[in-house]
């Protein structure tokens, strides 16, 4: 069994930004060696979050955000807000609920995402951010065939 | 430390639909010989989700139901529909905010679940599909005791 | 690779009552001697969740709660109340859609969390409870230098 991570460095807009990580975090599995375990993909902050999902336009820059906005709006009165005057109460909240990590199996080295299954960074904050989002694989090795 | 796995096969109904996957599950896990460690269910999906809570009809077949319709109804404007028109906008907002991964410990030998905590799969399409849903289990398998 | 695990007992108020988890939870990954891996927080119960966010008066006693019941309302009429009169259908309802589990990349022997982001249980239901919230930790210890 083995453990392997890499670190995918990003810079965001404000707003609700969805940002395709699936590359990235192939890319990582596939680095790993691991055959057979899980990838966890997690954002250390309280204003993104980590979703799947077919990533397309309708979905990623219309039907999320106005979802958020819909039922976690940004214009009403948060008591984040009124302790910390940082405008990001709705931020807080929209990460709350949708979450900042993302486990999925890992099958023959690669993770088992569905054909229309994207992994999607979400920026949640209402200011420009530098975010470092953790991919982590644990699992099993290949056996070595030969020796 | 072992991985181990199956895939539940199922054919759903449109609209949200609820099947009870715990069983199947627990036969998973009982197989895997892992002691200790977790299991990860996952559907590589995105328009269908993995939950857990009491699987009873009155939440699983209306207030779920109803919770969807009303913080994402089917009938509003959809970007991914007017782009796609396959009449699935909402089926897609739901998965993303369920989210199609759940990891339960695992612990002597089982899913450590509460006594009113089943594992749902959810369908959230608006056709009726086959779904093949992924068990995945990793951790430490029992030590013989003889040798 | 290595499992450890502790149990983290509370009783708790009804309502919607977050309790901050994040030093049990960082004091159960120094116990574990896992380097790196993954910690998974589970609560097995149906009527109460495990999130991550600022644990700040504003956010975990005021908008979480208000975001709960703008959009989970405890008036409504719930399927589940009619057949259980338990008064706690909503307490279901959220719990299904924030979800009992949350899992963390752990690297260098600690949790990945955020310098923002800690550990929350939320109790959802209308009863005061006893709950015991499963810390389960797995991965590779560290090697030891000398030998």
């Amino acid at each position: 069994m083995a453990t392997y991570r890499e670190t995918i460095s990003i810079d965001t807009k404000p707003g609700v930004q969805a940002i395709d990580l699936t590359e990235r975090v192939a890319s990582t599995v596939a680095k790993s060696r691991v055959q057979d375990g899980v990838v966890c993909i997690f954002t250390p902050s309280s204003t993104s979050a980590i979703v799947t999902n077919e990533f397309e336009p309708g979905l990623m820059t219309e039907d999320i955000p106005n979802a958020l906005e819909r039922i976690f709006p940004e214009g009403i009165e948060y008591g984040h807000q009124r302790r910390w005057q940082d405008g990001n109460g709705h931020s807080h909240v929209r990460a709350t609920f949708l979450g900042p990590s993302l486990t999925i199996p890992v099958i023959d080295g690669r993770a088992a995402l569905g054909t229309w299954q994207q992994i999607a960074f979400l920026e949640l904050d209402n200011k420009p951010r530098h975010r470092d989002v953790i991919v982590q694989v644990v699992g099993e090795t290949a056996t070595p065939r030969a020796k």
